[in-house]
């Protein structure tokens, strides 16, 4: 057992590395929802220039990492390893955006909860000295997602109020051992849960169990408390996920409804933007962890974040045989100080 | 700088990781080739007792994962996470054949390189104090992969020459802080790397670029000739991408062929068995680097290899688009001595 190791789940970070920058770049809703002012770059058209949605997405993903390389202070080449994933079939968005790059790459699929996966991994690299510095990248797009997900965007189909909305969005942050903070402080790896939920019109069920073991094993591992933190955010559980991860906690005694956020209801007007219970994808927690999160650190409006992704890893053919909808949650904690 | 970062791509492990054990599931197919000895289990039937290829092929890797578990001397709960990752969509088959570990899972898409980029990762996870155990584990089978990737099995399309046959098969290994080797010594990340190849019937050409620029990044940033290692082996680039790889070393006037092999060659009889080019798949340098290579190392055959799994990021829907296949390797040395 090394220092690094906490409980069962959990790794603490003996160097902390820094979140050297970080940048998001979001569609045209996106960009009229109430985050618009801490987004990086709103792109007008979901095309983004290009003759397929897919190439877009590559594109959003592009433009988030070039934004972030921009505001990185230190030289390029210590970036020894980028870790990125997207929801598209063999996760062609990520590898679309990153094949110019020269960078090693390590492609992850953790479903919305890959942008907690890629920061972890990241952070692993510099701490344990494998690495200058690293990069987390993720995207995902409403159209590509939702004509591989669900049905042709023509065909119009009705959304029951459980459904969630694929953010087009993409976050991108360098991690680096050196660097004043935000600091990635510890990770907390998550397990597969399946919560019996069949739906994949109700992902925030799906997810909120794996959710709430993983925060769980947080604060047993750490021994902090839920109120160490400025603010838990979810990566998108939406309205219905975060109600049921509410009452989980409410269940054992703990009220986290005042520093408990989730991603996928910050970034949309869920009334007025016609979203039903909120945002979701990959794009949606990692665009706004990398601008309005880490924006908000940098500012003082918060010191410490708990950041808990969460995925629903499952594909339209294993709905359409019948099979569970599993879940799994990884968490990182950033924190102002070291 | 640490003493770990070696020139711009590679890592060396101070602590090498001993590979505890390994293991290997295969499919009727796989069963009946020449390194039918060397598989730990061979199923009869290619649906392993479930009602889908896709549930199959999750229990094919669940297969693999318990069969390295057994083999395992230490405590189970010293593992402390999991690295796996499929060629399905979403990666279903790592997820449906985890969802009861109850092991922290990290998911990954390196298409059929994975296995190389899970060792890789295990082996960083154990070696930077993360974890004292870690496991790497892939699948592939040919019946989900070919309806997912090609055509409907009933078709019977033709196949042309250069186009391979995804393998029915899972590795999975578990590296651990203590043990007596195989050692895991180094890693070297790859690059995305776009060979102008369009032909998914060709994925040997496609990756041929990405395996001679990772293995030569492996030998400049090491310092180590070609010759230092008794068996360089490729993942899966089939005779076609074999006979490419060693035209470019020939090229710069390195002779490999004599140590040189590739996993899709060596698991299948081509002639007799009419697999063409050659082996494909996650499930492919998995099932012959955690039974014919490790067991090859055990007995003494060979001391020091170096697995090079190399992998397509392409997708059905970006080959319909007509964008390049792109290809990536990533490497790991393996060693019976520290």
């Amino acid at each position: 057992m090394t220092s690094k190791i906490l409980g069962a789940q959990t790794v603490r970070f003996d160097r902390p590395p820094s979140v050297a920058s970080s940048a998001c770049a979001v569609g045209k809703k996106e960009g009229a929802g109430p985050l618009a002012d801490s987004f990086d770059y709103i792109f007008s058209d979901d095309y983004m220039g290009e003759k397929t949605w897919e190439k877009a997405e590559a594109a959003l993903q592009e433009k988030a990492f070039s934004l972030a390389l921009a505001k990185y202070p230190e030289p390029v080449s210590g970036i020894r390893c980028v870790f990125a994933g997207d929801l598209l079939n063999q996760c062609t968005a990520s590898s679309g955006a990153l094949k110019e790059r020269g960078i090693p790459f390590f492609g992850l699929y953790g479903a919305c909860s890959t942008m907690a996966e890629a920061a972890f991994l990241a952070a692993a690299a510099v701490d344990g000295g494998y690495a200058e510095a690293a990069a987390a990248v993720t995207s995902s797009h409403f159209c590509s997602a939702e004509r591989q997900f669900r049905f042709p965007l023509e065909y119009g189909g009705q959304r029951p109020p459980t459904s969630q909305w694929t953010v087009t969005g993409s976050g991108a942050l360098i991690v680096s051992a050196s660097g004043n903070g935000p600091y990635i402080t510890h990770g907390t790896a998550g397990i597969i849960r399946d919560a019996g939920v069949k739906d994949a019109n109700s992902m925030g069920s799906a997810m909120a169990l794996a959710a709430y073991e993983t925060l769980s094993a947080h604060f047993s591992d750490t021994g902090l408390a839920p109120e160490s933190y400025d603010l838990i955010v979810t990566g998108d559980l939406g309205s219905v996920g975060h109600e049921i991860l509410c009452s989980l906690f409410a269940r054992g005694g703990t009220d986290i409804s005042a520093f408990y956020r989730d991603c996928g209801m910050l970034i949309y007007d869920s009334e007025a933007q016609d979203t039903h219970s909120g945002g979701s994808g990959c794009g949606c927690s990692a665009s706004v962890l990398c601008g309005p999160l880490l924006n908000g650190m940098r500012s003082g409006r918060w010191n410490r974040i708990l950041f808990a992704a969460t995925g629903a890893l499952m594909s339209p053919t294993s709905v359409m045989q019948g099979e569970d909808i599993l879940g799994i949650c990884h968490a990182v904690a950033f924190s102002n100080t070291k």
